[in-house]
């Protein structure tokens, strides 16, 4: 079953190493099928370089498993969460990916610097708050899922495709598992820049709000002109 | 037409990958015919492993598609402007490289630190001004190139081959687009060198300008003894 | 002799600079045959490239060799330390790989501040004391493995399977010696994340433990629900 | 003449872009004959991968060219004033590599941190004075030269085989071309090394002179023991 979504997955799993976003097997992407209501997913603790489309397994959305003979990655409840909460998204990647690890760990968003920011990520990719104690005894993966969904009460998921998970790292989505994937590489140089031009600049503030508005719209929504007519560049 | 020079664009846009200056589609190449007064460019979010020379369109200096059936860059107009303003360039490019695009969200000139800088920028590389709300909200591009030639209007743009442009990243020029593109490459590296050598010595002054000078003329000018007879070092 | 664990040492060794752990010779791995007290290791100052099976010297635990033809590493007599005072142990590696050789000069433990580090390593990685001159002196290498020892005596070394050596460089080990080797890589990587995360958050402190307690158990010991049945995510 | 000389000095040269010193044509290798007093030295501003053997000049101590039609490289007096001041040495090599660099314009000594630096150099990387005004204005590249001798006064070039020229970039040297080469790639590590050092700990003082002597005299000198006994570990 679903034998088109697994191989996208596949695809775009093996796009972390690629893309230096991992080493070992520190990411895991999955795609979901709105009309069956499945999620195609990394199975846990397999290398990208061993995965074959049959070794992912499909799971419903309350995380029974559908098909499949491996476990589903240890963080599926939280991929879960996000398929359920934000409606338009296709696929959800996690990694380690170092550069927005390093904010994770700091516990900081990643600030609104320049038109790199502003043609993907419209205002600033937050980070969640700490989890409580009893949110990391009980039902941890779930609640890593709620917090980044309560993060978001105030955000649009669609014009910020990507948060920082307080101590941990970064999850991101798209309308499909490779845009999520693309969305995680850019966030990854985008929290690059964004370290050394504070180092720069101790006291730098954010850009313009004009300057953003132009970028973000000049790549998205109806008045968008980046790119070829045949081309949609959403997330 | 302008089949050699096609080509020669092409090349130059496909350096920006291999000299890692971009992923993705972040970054575009351009090269002026001066005879004609036609300019070859990039085409707008095209993959440059997809590129092939019949794809880049031909444009005139009022930004007309003379030929081609994709849509040109979206930075058109910033390059154009830039050609008409400095007469002695041939190619022009635009990215996102990493260390420029630091300097640029930090609206901070890069200073002239050493030899390497001195062999290629004949004084510290400047930062343009924000432009203004209305500035941004009205032909955007074309204004970003205004702004640029604002900031070179003591400056000599053949002696210093690139700016940063405020909140957003580098430009870069050349007598041809493949100097051009090894402006951008030797920007990059001094950006970076730039940026640890200030933290290694927060109150460093710029180099001696007997030092400067000595170095910048002497791979420039007609006093110029570095490389082969038969070479031409200029940008 | 020991063949098998020659092949074993030998790809160990080889996974150093693929891994760029390394450049010329700088790290050595060896692993123990616990039954026969036999260890192999590399030899030293031979480039990786040209290293085959035969070519490792096997010694004794009193540092007598039993085969071969070419000097053991001269940090021999550390690895020897290691494998008798932490009894569970088969393969240990030593580098002077970036990242943590910069924690050990700067003579600082590394701290734990996200999950990344909490998958693997349980608590901060300590840095040892300084050695004394008499130290340095007299049976220097012997005397390195003894300060890790000593740096172990409240700690379990295969819940923090690496340390770093004051003013020199990391020492790891595991199970095997690419778990070793493993560990190696990954303490590289949490090293660059600390240096980082500091950088960003001068005063961040260390993560809450529920959370470190939570990954490291999810990943270890009777409990641990990452990857696959089949699999043992041990050191 | 010299084929077998000009040979080594053109696997040297092709080591620097191959070890990320250089971009473009940003360094310089050459070597020795001590018994003819002539030296082999890469043509100026000519790219690594076009180079062949017999492009290589060949000229005096005097600086005359004796074989070659190209020019020798721009800093081809700095190689002949360390070729008659270290008598031991047998090649020299010039390039801008990046964190030499970063000390080199920060005006900085490379500070002795950790085992890493004292397995190759016997204490602080110095940097010269800067040149006067008349020195840059008149024999410039000679001046370079005898600034680098002055700076070694006090210091043994053979445990010290490099330096960082202020304002510019590093020299090394070392028996012969590969290995003068190789104290440049070692340099650039501990140079890299050292910035993150002082990162992490701005106070960071010196290492344990104790340290630095057995780990420089464990691989220099008679009393040496790394290594195999054919090995030669010398500078």
């Amino acid at each position: 079953m679903l034998e088109e979504l697994k191989e996208k997955v596949l695809q775009a799993n093996l796009e972390l190493p690629k893309r230096n976003l991992v080493i070992y097997t520190w990411g895991n992407v999955s795609a979901i099928d709105r009309e069956q209501g499945l999620v195609v997913i990394k199975p846990s603790g397999v290398p990208y370089e061993k995965l074959k489309p049959s070794d992912l397994p499909v799971i419903d959305l309350n995380g029974n498993k559908v098909e499949g003979d491996l476990n589903p990655s240890s963080d599926t409840a939280t991929h879960l969460v996000l398929y359920k909460a934000f409606p338009e998204i296709g696929g959800v990647v996690h990694t380690h990916s170092p550069w927005c690890t390093k904010w994770a760990q700091a516990c900081r968003a990643i600030p609104t610097f320049g038109t790199t920011h502003a043609d993907y990520f419209y205002g600033d990719i937050p980070c969640t708050r700490p989890l409580t104690p009893l949110e990391i005894a009980t039902e941890y993966e779930k609640n890593t899922g709620d917090v980044i969904v309560e993060t978001f009460k105030n955000l649009n998921p669609n014009d910020i495709p990507g948060v920082v998970v307080h101590s941990h790292g970064p999850f991101n989505w798209g309308k499909d598992p490779m845009k999520a994937v693309e969305n995680a590489v850019i966030m990854e140089e985008i929290a690059k820049l964004a370290f050394y031009t504070q180092s720069l600049s101790p006291h730098a503030e954010q850009m313009d709000h004009h300057l953003l508005d132009k970028h973000f719209l000049r790549k998205h929504g109806k008045n968008a002109y980046y790119g070829q007519k045949s081309q949609k560049v959403n997330n």
